[in-house]
C-alpha cells in the first residue's frame, strides 16, 4: 500500500497514471499462470480460454434470457447436454446451471433435493418437513456445511461420515448414521459423495453409497468440483465409476481443465425439477408472450437473477482441443503427480500423509528439516515443531517469489504440505525445482 | 443454430475455424453496448471497464485468500469503504462484501439479519427460531421471495407490501402488517426498502420506514441494487434520504454506474456480523498461521468459496472518472429520461402508467396504435388488444435490429413499455429515434 496510491478521489485520474495502475497492478499480483504456482485447485492460463473471457466481456450480456443472449445461452445448453452425456444420464433427459463456483453448485444440489422430497418447503419454509439431515465426508468441502446453514437445516444437522486411511467415506459408517438419524425420528435427506477431496483428492466410493441411498430413498450428490476433469480421462474416469447413479453432480471446469475463473456447473438427472425449485416467474423480465420459445430464457432457474456469461470460454476451449485435448491435459497433470510421488516417497526427509497412488493430482506430505529427523515423532515437542515446518518454508518462498505450494493440518495431522497440478503448463522440472527449493528453505530449520 | 456449428466433438478444431466461431458469436450476440439497447438496466460498454475485465482475466485470480490476490483485496476493501462512507455510516465500522449480483446481495442481508437476532439458525437450523417475516414492496425485485424460499423461510413468510399511485411503499401499511403478523404469534425480522424498483424506478419512503424498523426492533435492508448509482449525485442522492439508518444496503455498479457485468455490492453497517454468519473456517485455505495478518482473507465470508475478482474494473472506472464522472454519468441518464417524459406526456398516441416527474430513469407507458384511440378504456376488447401492442412492437424491433425496449404487465395494468438509460453514450437523438419507431411499427396495429 505504500508504492501505490489505491485511494479514490472526486477528480479523474490521467490515462498515464491509468495506465500505471494497470502495470502496479500486475507487478504487485500473484502469477497464478505460472507453472510454479501450484497453491490453489485453479492454475495456469490458457490462451483460448484467456481470449474467450476477452470476448465475453467485450459482448457484456447476461445469461437470464435468451433475448439478449442467445448465442451464450444455445452454448450452455448443449455443453451442459454434453457433460450429462460424459456423466452417463439418458440423453435428451436432464439439466443444469453454471453457478458463480462449487460452493454455490452445491448449494443448489441441497436446494434441489429439499424441494424434491418437500417441495412445501418452498413456500411455508423448513417448518412444513421433519427436522432434515444432509450427509456429507468429515473431508468433504465446507461448502455442504456452510449450505446446511444458510439454507435453514442448521450445520448440525450436516452429519459428516468417518473415512479410510486414504479418506474414502466408509459406506458402514453412513447406513450406521442413517439409522441413528431415522431413530432420532429425524428424516436423512441427503449424501455428498466427494470425487477428487480438496486436500487428499481421495473418491469416495460412489457405486456403495449410491446403493445406500437408493435403499433408504435418499438425494446423491457428487461433489466432482475438484475431480470433475477426470470424467475426460478415458484412464481415470473409473474413479467415477456409478457417477451415472447420482440424482446431481457438481463440476468446476475450472480446476482440473483449466478454464479460466469462474466456471462451474450444477448437474441435474430429472428435467424441470431445477426450474420448479427456483422459479419465481417475475413478469418483468420472462414475459410469456416473447415471440420466441421462452423455455430458453435461464434465469428463473437460477438463485440469481443476472448471471455472467462463464460458458464462451469454455465452449472455445472445448472447440480448440477437442475432449482429447483435455483428456491429455489430466493425463499429463495425473503423470506429474505420480512423477512427484515417486520422487519424494522414499527420499530422505519426507513422510507421505497417506501411502498408495495419488488418485487424483493431490499429493500430501511432511518435509522433516535435518534437525528433526530421528526425534520421537509422537512426542510434543517433535509435533509443535513440524507444525511450524510448512508455514515458514512457505513464508519464505513468499518472499522468494520462486513458488507457492499450500499446507494446512488435518484432524491430528499436524500442518503438510497439499502439493497440486492442473496447470498442463507444469514440466518435471518445475517438480524437481519444488523439491530442491523446500530443501533449501527448509534444511536449517 | 442453423448457420452455426455449435457441437463439440472429440477433435480440436483448427485456429482458422475458432477465429470464424468468434466472429460468429459476436456476429448473432444483441449490442448491449449500443445507444439504443434500453432493454436492461445494465446496458453500455465502458471501455476503461473493460480494459479492466481484461486485465482482470488475464490475472486469472481469485478473491478468497489475500496470499493470491494481494492488491485486489487491498482494493476491494477500500472501495467498499468508500462505498460505506457514501452511504452515511460512521467511518471504520461495517464490512461488506461483492457479489455475483443483485439477487445474491439480498439474499446475504436476509441472511445476516437472522443471524443478528437468531444465531443460533446457524447450527441448529430454522426451528430454534420461531416462525420469522421478512416484508418487501408488492413491487419489489423477485430476489427478496427468493431469497425467503432458499433460505428456509417459505415464500409465504414473506409479506408484499401495498404501495401508493407512484409504486412507494405506504408506511402504514408496513406497521399494520407487522401488528398483524405480531398478533399471529410470528416474528416480523426484516424490512426491504427498494431504492429504485426494477419497473417504476419508484423509491420507498426510507426514512418513514426506519422509523417502524426501529420501533419494532426489525433489520433495515435497503435494496439500492438499480438506485444505488444515485448516491454518487448531489442533485439525486435526496432520494436515498435515510439510508444512512439502514442495517444493510445492496448497491449494483453494474447497472447504474455502467460497470462491465458483473459488480454487485453488499454493504452491512456492523462489523463483524458478515463473518459471524458465513464462517465455517477452513483449514485447508484460512490457516490462521500464515505470514500475513489474515483478517485480510476475505473468502469465510462470502457464501462462496472461489469468488470472481469484480472489484479490478470498477476501482478503475472510479480512478479514471472521479467521483465526480460518475455524477455526471447519472445526472445525464436521467436528464435524458426527462426528456423522454417530456416529449410523449402529451403526446397523441401515449398514456403514461403514471404521472410526475420520473424519480429514476424508468418512464413507463402504453403506445396507442390509431385503431384503438377513442375506444372504451375499460372494455375488454380494448384491454386485449393493447396488451399485444408492446410484445408486437418488440418483435418487430427484434427483427428490425434497430433498438430494444422492455415491456411487461403489472397487477391489473396490460403490457407497457419500461425505458430505462443507464448509458452514457445515449443522446436525445436516440431517444427520438424510439419514439419514431415504435410508430412506424406500430402505427398499423
Amino acid at each position: 500500500m505504500e508504492g501505490f496510491n489505491l485511494e479514490l478521489s472526486d477528480q479523474p485520474e490521467s490515462l498515464e497514471q491509468i495506465l500505471v495502475d494497470c502495470r502496479d497492478t500486475l507487478k504487485y499480483g500473484v502469477r497464478t499462470g505460472h507453472p510454479r504456482f501450484f497453491n490453489q485447485l485453479s492454475t495456469g492460463l490458457d490462451i483460448i480460454g484467456l481470449a474467450g473471457e476477452w470476448l465475453t466481456s467485450t459482448a457484456n450480456t447476461n445469461m437470464f434470457t435468451y433475448e439478449i443472449a442467445p448465442v451464450f445461452v444455445l452454448m450452455e445448453q448443449l455443453t451442459l447436454k454434453k457433460m450429462r452425456e460424459i456423466i452417463g444420464w439418458p440423453s435428451g433427459e436432464g439439466d443444469g446451471i453454471f453457478s458463480p463456483g462449487g460452493a454455490i453448485s452445491n448449494m443448489y444440489s441441497v436446494m434441489i433435493a429439499r424441494y424434491k422430497y418437500f417441495p412445501e418447503v418452498k413456500t411455508k419454509g423448513m417448518s412444513a418437513a421433519p427436522r432434515l439431515v444432509l450427509f456429507t465426508s468429515e473431508l468433504s468441502h465446507y461448502s455442504i456445511k456452510k449450505a446446511g446453514a444458510a439454507l435453514g437445516f442448521g450445520s448440525e444437522n450436516v452429519v459428516l461420515l468417518s473415512t479410510d486411511e486414504r479418506g474414502r467415506v466408509i459406506p458402514a459408517d453412513l447406513e450406521a448414521k442413517i439409522l441413528d438419524v431415522k431413530q432420532k425420528g429425524y428424516h436423512p435427506l441427503f449424501v455428498n459423495a466427494t470425487a477428487g477431496s480438496t486436500v487428499y483428492g481421495a473418491f469416495d466410493p460412489i457405486n456403495e453409497i449410491a446403493d445406500i441411498c437408493e435403499k433408504y430413498n435418499m438425494w446423491l450428490h457428487v461433489d466432482g468440483a475438484w475431480g470433475g476433469g477426470l470424467l475426460m480421462s478415458r484412464k481415470h474416469r473409473h474413479k467415477f465409476s456409478g457417477v451415472e447413479r447420482a440424482n446431481s453432480v457438481t463440476w468446476n471446469p475450472h480446476k482440473m481443465m483449466g478454464v479460466p475463473l469462474q466456471c462451474s456447473a450444477i448437474l441435474v438427472r430429472e428435467k424441470g425439477i431445477l426450474a420448479g425449485c427456483n422459479s419465481m416467474c417475475a413478469g418483468y423480465l420472462f414475459q410469456p408472450d416473447k415471440q420466441y420459445d421462452v423455455s430458453y430464457d435461464t434465469g428463473d432457474k437460477a438463485i440469481q437473477c443476472g448471471r455472467h456469461v462463464d460458458i464462451f470460454k469454455f465452449w472455445l476451449m472445448w472447440k480448440a482441443k477437442g475432449t482429447i485435448g483435455f483428456e491429455q491435459h489430466i493425463d499429463k497433470c495425473l503423470d506429474l503427480s505420480q512423477y512427484l510421488y515417486d520422487k519424494i516417497r522414499n527420499r530422505e526427509g519426507y513422510e507421505m500423509v497417506f501411502e498408495g497412488v495419488p488418485q487424483h493430482t493431490n499429493v500430501c506430505f511432511w518435509y522433516i528439516p535435518p534437525s528433526l529427523r530421528g526425534m520421537e515423532h509422537n512426542s510434543k515437542e517433535y509435533r509443535e515443531k513440524l507444525h511450524k515446518v510448512a508455514p515458514n518454508i512457505k513464508a519464505m518462498m513468499m518472499e522468494s517469489g520462486t513458488t507457492m505450494v499450500g499446507y494446512q493440518p488435518q484432524g491430528q495431522k499436524v500442518n503438510f504440505f497439499r502439493m497440486v497440478i492442473s496447470n498442463p503448463a507444469a514440466l518435471q522440472s518445475d517438480i524437481d525445482f519444488l523439491i530442491d527449493e523446500i530443501e533449501r528453505l527448509g534444511h536449517d530449520l
